[in-house]
């Protein structure tokens, strides 16, 4: 234990993991008035969308209009997804400053997924990085499965924090760590980070948790006592949970910013405005939000 | 800090202080059928009812009947509450071992709920005390309003830290630290419990955490780490919040096991019979439970 952050940055990753779920293509006018809302709100982190083939991801198509679309504030990153080099360049030529990759700790689920092996998806993303450093871009990495894979069940720490070890050697500013099934639980997530931290400074690395079975605020709290400081979350739980419809998927930036706020840890985040984005987005998507603390505050108000 | 527990004991609490909520009066059969399940497996406590007048509380009318019906299993505790004498009388005929008794933490819930004050709450208590004393009979304390009133906002933890005192002056074996409008995040939690552990031994204190705002499990682990080995939880979330309908309220039994098995903390519950129970109870109230943890079981088969 290293005692809890004095603040703490929020990671949004509703607009892209959470609406690429979406099986209704979402407006382009409703994804932009989103990112704005959270940008008013205080979120300084708001992945924007992913570069990959409209094929594959449909509703991320419009990833580059949606660019040009919203509001860039000062201060506020924007960063989106590129799995390859094309995709990087285009995400270069919408104007991005910040990009991310994605690896996975499970090598069965990097097959069943994507096709290849872990060691050749990283390959994959050298020239990738190599772009983005000639670019002056910044690159992000994900890693997948951290606590669990849906294929191979646990996942050894040693395996996350190899991954880890290798994106950052490939450039990656700051990675974040996915419990993608959200199986977790506060001592497995601390033991993972304590391996992945041997590795990666911690001051470099992120932690991405699905609500599935409820554990997403416990994990994310015992991994603020190991000193981590950033914490990515999806605006009303956006996305739902993509092995098992009808449950939770990723942990609800209200519920997150609720309990940094009673830890007195600060996010610049201001949660009346967040609701307000949480309630426009809910609303397009016909839907209850899949955050307790937007409920607690609709129920209230009824 | 004091380290995590090897074990703990779960108090459920889904049968009385879950079901009282419930408009429509559950049938007997369905209650015993819970309480009975849960046991099967292997809870080891088990609130069965409330020996009310049946004017305030109706669902709980039929306790000393339930208290006949269920299926008393060598090990496991029943206990029941007891708001006054006549209500202990009843539940000592009806051949319960151990009772419940309740105080608040805010002044003004109290006056508002029970139209007295905390003092005066305490001593009404004290005949039911003494009778259970000369009977053989344990006396749990509850304490309500620990991490904040529906009236008052905020509690000092000083405040709770007396109310546990007296009750355990009292002769309670144990009180249970109720954050019943589930306001509070981790560093509050662990902060209030920190005052009363200086006023009541921790091996004496239970806590009770309502998931309104998403924050239980998070405040669970913040109370584990402070040495607590006591958790009230509900099967299936059962009761939902009295103070905003359609919100979360008592943490579910299933997400509380969940967690501790994954810390490696010993419960002696079965997790998959204890999802037949919230699946039995959950069934009989024509609802879906109020576990994530059931929810993505309940998911992930169909």
């Amino acid at each position: 234990m290293t005692g809890l952050p004095d603040s703490v940055t929020i990671v949004e990753v509703g607009p892209r993991d959470g609406l690429q779920n979406e099986k209704q293509v979402v407006p382009i006018e409703i994804k932009a008035g989103l990112i704005d809302r959270l940008a008013d709100a205080g979120v300084r982190v708001i992945e924007v969308g992913s570069f990959v083939s409209p094929k594959w991801v449909p509703q991320m198509a419009d990833s580059a209009e949606l660019m040009a679309r919203i509001t860039r504030r000062a201060g506020v990153r924007y960063p989106v997804l590129t799995p390859n080099l094309k995709g990087f360049e285009a995400a270069k030529a919408a104007g991005a400053e910040e990009v991310a990759i994605f690896g996975a700790a499970s090598e069965t689920f990097s097959q069943k997924n994507i096709n290849c092996s872990i060691a050749e998806s990283l390959e994959r993303f050298a020239p990738v990085c190599e772009a983005a450093r000639s670019a002056g871009i910044r690159v992000r990495g994900y890693v997948s499965c951290v606590l669990g894979c849906p294929y191979e069940g646990a996942i050894a720490p040693g395996a996350v924090a190899d991954v880890a070890a290798r994106l950052a050697a490939m450039g990656c500013f700051e990675i974040s760590l996915g419990d993608t099934i959200g199986v977790g639980t506060p001592g497995k997530a601390r033991e993972m980070l304590r391996a992945v931290a041997a590795a990666v400074p911690v001051d470099r690395l992120a932690v991405h948790f699905h609500d599935t079975y409820g554990q997403a605020l416990a994990n994310i709290y015992a991994c603020l006592e190991e000193g981590v400081a950033v914490v990515d979350s999806a605006i009303a739980g956006l996305g739902g949970c993509p092995y098992a419809k009808g449950a939770s998927g990723n942990v609800a930036t209200e519920d997150v910013v609720y309990m940094l706020d009673g830890l007195g840890i600060g996010t610049g985040i201001d949660i009346h405005e967040l609701l307000a984005a949480s309630r426009f987005i809910s609303q397009a998507l016909g839907r209850t939000p899949a955050s307790k603390v937007a409920q607690a505050l609709i129920a209230r108000a009824a």
